[in-house]
């Protein structure tokens, strides 16, 4: 690890005090914005995310919102994912893709009204393509960036320390449901989800302003949860087979290669841009896929650029996360396999920086 | 400064190697990649760049790269500078406006041919606009991020330097023009530009696997000339009045608040996206306009966030960047100021996190 250099332009957040009061140790930058990545240790604070409950800054999941009467069109133009039936209320998981099909974000579309919603991003400048496109269509709707800023509530305790705060019908919310929620006297979305596999809300904080009330309302209400500070945790994440975008895929890549065909309803999603390049792709499948891979040997060192996997010394695909598992004893990964090698049980090697390592493919994640 | 974790989604360079060798301290990130901010001390990189010669990684100024029969027409589409004098072998440096006359960018466009563009962009993902406005408007234009990552030569020794490795007629590339010169049989785009006062080069350096060649043999042709690694430089910069998409401005501006009005031709940019909303401003001018301030006392903190400049006790501007200058022996800024202070000479006071400061709007910078 190195240093950052500090500037406006890695943008701080509503909650930045409390960060740095929770004693943050390190950072990433995403989306233009400082990520905390580390608290404790990457191990401890994957623990406690296991154990108990944290409150996560994720501010940098920037929303872009629409809002007019092309707004649903406009949303429907941008994931081959079939939007017809999504009811305000609900969070739907979207792959937006460019015109080739290759994925531009992968990120969480909130529907506010059949007129509103907002689009909650991964990391890349979303909210560029969405202009672009609803310029270049003439649609009749606004784009931007509003003053939102998720913090997340993740862990076992999650729905106590919501109830605490939030009133007890927050426990109600299904899973990528969504409700409206009175804090001091102004209303915030608050969802059932997050990116982690320990169950939780993203509370999608209307107004900097509001940001650090709250997160010091969700640490006082939560001293006896043992509630702490929390980030993404990189082997929770890897455990749980959760993505990163700009890590695991990029626009290089379809949403089939990244297994989220599942999202795609090529044939249904009418207007989606893409559409043409994901026909065969969505009919014939990909040729490589995202997989999980189990690296043997000793923790793996911070992997910040593509491994190769390798079989009988050619090489078959990539690694593009990886982490030491405590709970699993083993080196989790995230990779992109050739379908030869793609297998459940397969058995591979990874160039890793410090040596060629045993491997093995798996189909599922560990979570 | 804190720690910044590793990951592939903060991208290594075709120079990275080199960079870890010649000892970065610290970094940015900038484009979803990394950006060295210090090798020495940020001082002492300033008075080494004024007096020797240094070579840059500046690949995260990674390039757009528009091919086809409407490339022309889609460059003076994102532009309000008026491109119709424009020739091959000419650097253009555009603010780039969104339909609302509001920064995305302040590239430069090089003129490869008619039918071929590169825009060397600044921290957005341009890539996404520029793609968007073409599908949008159905152009007969390929867009895509080639492998061509920057390598920059600044200094008053660079024409010395990269005489030795290039040959001597890189010293007759004239200011913003450029030429294709090779090296170990490839070819590469020279240009006489760069990101500081100092004068020099930058290489677009065609095809990662040449980027350590031409490292190298830039360091090994400059030993007695005192060539070190080094990286756009805070101090310098400031000086230079050279403005930072993301720190000095950002969307919420105009081309004519960031003192760009120069490089707009409003008028006769037709087909500019963004050209109705400029029209009016264009002619009456904008209300606040970015300045040099001179703020009094010791040395400043790192500027990470912006700093109210106060008259009266009420908010007439902010700071958006910081350093203390050890060449001119004050705090030298940059900040946006209205029009009411932003006479040369004003009196104002800067409100720094370490307290209110006496400081100085100036009309120019200071070099």
């Amino acid at each position: 690890m190195t240093l950052i250099s500090p500037s406006r332009r890695l943008r701080r957040t509503p909650f930045s005090e409390g960060v740095e009061a929770a004693g943050v140790k390190a950072y990433t930058v995403y989306n233009h914005m400082l990520l905390p990545t580390v608290f404790r240790s990457v191990e401890e604070d994957y623990h406690h995310l296991k154990n108990a409950v944290q409150v996560w800054d994720v501010s940098v999941e920037r929303q872009v919102e629409l809002r007019g009467p092309d707004a649903a069109r406009l949303m429907q133009m941008l994931t081959p994912r079939d939007l017809r039936g999504m009811l305000p209320g609900q969070c739907f998981y979207v792959p937006i893709v460019d015109e080739t099909g290759g994925m531009l974000n992968d990120p969480v579309a909130v529907k506010l009204a059949e007129d509103r919603w907002w689009i909650s991003i991964a990391d890349s400048d979303l909210l560029f393509w969405v202009k672009g496109i609803a310029y270049g269509y003439r649609l009749d709707v606004l784009v931007d960036e509003p003053d939102v800023s998720p913090l997340a509530v993740q862990g076992p305790l999650a729905d106590e320390l919501m109830a605490r705060v939030f009133g007890d019908s927050v426990r109600d919310i299904r899973f990528f449901r969504f409700g409206w929620f009175d804090f001091e006297g102004r209303s915030h979305v608050i969802a059932r989800s997050g990116y982690s596999k320990q169950g939780g809300f993203e509370i999608y904080v209307a107004g900097s302003d509001a940001g650090m009330p709250i997160w010091n309302a969700l640490m006082e209400a939560g001293r006896d949860l043992d509630v702490h500070a929390g980030c993404p945790n990189l082997i929770e994440r890897i455990e749980g087979g959760l993505l990163s975008y700009g890590n695991d895929m990029d626009r290089t890549n379809t949403p089939h290669e990244c297994g989220l065909g599942k999202f795609c309803n090529t044939a249904t999603a009418i207007g989606c841009v893409g559409r043409d390049a994901l026909l065969r792709v969505a009919q014939e499948g990909p040729v490589r896929q995202v997989r999980a891979i189990s690296i043997k040997g000793d923790p793996v060192p911070g992997c910040d650029q593509h491994w190769p996997v390798v079989a009988k010394g050619k090489q078959i695909g990539r690694v593009s996360s990886a982490a030491w598992s405590p709970d699993y004893n083993t080196n989790v990964a995230v990779g992109m396999v050739r379908m030869t090698h793609w297998d459940d049980g397969t058995d591979v090697q990874v160039q890793a920086p410090d040596g060629l390592r045993d491997a093995v493919v798996h189909e599922s994640f560990w979570h």
